[in-house]
């Protein structure tokens, strides 16, 4: 039976197998090993993907089984400020820290032996934002700052570090690269084709730190350049 | 638990989860409602496909549960040449057609309700082929020919036919686009994001035509824009 990797999340999840996506990428880069299953749920913030966490999650593995590793990318909602567009999805710093932890406690409950990786809320783009009105705030603020979305991102690290987990700091990442702000962000928030490789190739890195890669996954079936094809029973046959 | 799309088939459902891929678009589509499971073998032909269908198929569904659908889509490689540098995967069309038989056979039986859609081989563009040479040959001769594969394509829906199974003819629906050799095929065999996107399509309409569509599979948790936000509990409470 394949091994699965589990992507739940907000909608930079639920879109990750969009054209160019981050989740595509990885399901095409373990296609003939691993089973990319997709868990996003656009809009969602840690409140909410904590009450439901347990159903989103059922059914993905059973009998016994656990996934070889889930990513858990919260954030960019709850980091909506609390008195602009996004209100109703705001959730305060602490709370977001405290529904990570026990989203996190559930997976490691449930699959104790799964690679649990966090990943930070994306950077902001004001001005992308500002570009794409939300809610019906007419303020002419952006619902969501870059400074305010960087504090949950510190947060999540600091998660990761108490509950010794591995974390992607895609806030930062993403600003290490002059120009962020447009190549790899859509609309301020979401991801350009170029912004969901950089993500794609955090988790693979991830993914191989943790000792899951091409090279440590069996493939399922042979490779045709493995196949005797004047007797393929020889290398088919079961 | 989330309904399976199931891809079984060569290295055109092997790639299709790469940038513009038919099966990232199903996966996209369906991001809600149901899993897609890749199951794609690069090179393989029929007669490896019908030894192996077993394991290809093993824990994809457990418990009882069975795919929604599964699409089986083999017969480019089958269709190779006897003579040419394809020789080595090549199949006789009568085995092709029995071994499809063969293929579908187990999965009903396994799976006795779950909708089994053949796709033909594709077209074949030889000016293509022959920038792309295959194998040792040298003669100068493409090691598929379009009318070699179209014969192929036949078998198959006559099989689809005694079998009373769905089936989408890529064969002719590529074909009655005008310029079809260039914009639907990358190397004369495997596709572009626009042959891509005519797959996918073909897909999603034959599955709707089975029942399987957005709006006939349940969401599993509510949309953000359904989620009172003041009771969150209301909306996503057990």
């Amino acid at each position: 039976m394949r091994p699965k990797l589990v992507l739940f999340g907000d909608s930079i999840t639920e879109g990750s197998f969009m054209e160019g996506g981050w989740g595509a990428a990885l399901a095409n880069q373990f296609s003939r090993t691993a089973d990319v299953v997709l868990r996003g749920y656009s809009g969602y913030n840690t409140r909410w993907a904590r009450l439901v966490v347990e159903r989103a999650m059922d059914g993905v593995c059973v009998g016994g089984a656990s996934p070889k590793a889930v990513t858990v990318f919260f954030g960019a909602n709850d980091a909506c400020l609390p008195d602009r567009g996004g209100a109703s999805q705001h959730v305060p710093i602490l709370e977001y820290q405290d529904n990570l932890r026990s989203i996190c406690s559930f997976l490691k409950e449930q699959w104790p032996t799964t690679i649990i990786i966090l990943i930070t809320p994306p950077p902001i783009d004001e001005d992308g934002r500002l570009k794409n009105p939300y809610g019906n705030d007419n303020s002419g603020l952006p619902e969501r700052t870059n400074e305010f979305a960087g504090a949950y991102a510190k947060a999540c690290i600091a998660l990761a570090k108490e509950s010794d987990l591995p974390v992607i700091d895609i806030w930062s990442k993403m600003q290490s690269f002059p120009g962020w702000e447009k190549s790899f962000l859509s609309d301020g928030l979401h991801f350009t084709a170029l912004g969901n490789r950089i993500l794609f190739e955090e988790v693979v890195l991830k993914l191989k730190e943790k000792g899951i890669s091409l090279e440590t996954i069996p493939i399922d079936l042979p490779l045709f350049s493995d196949i005797d094809t004047n007797d393929p029973h020889k290398s088919l046959g079961k």
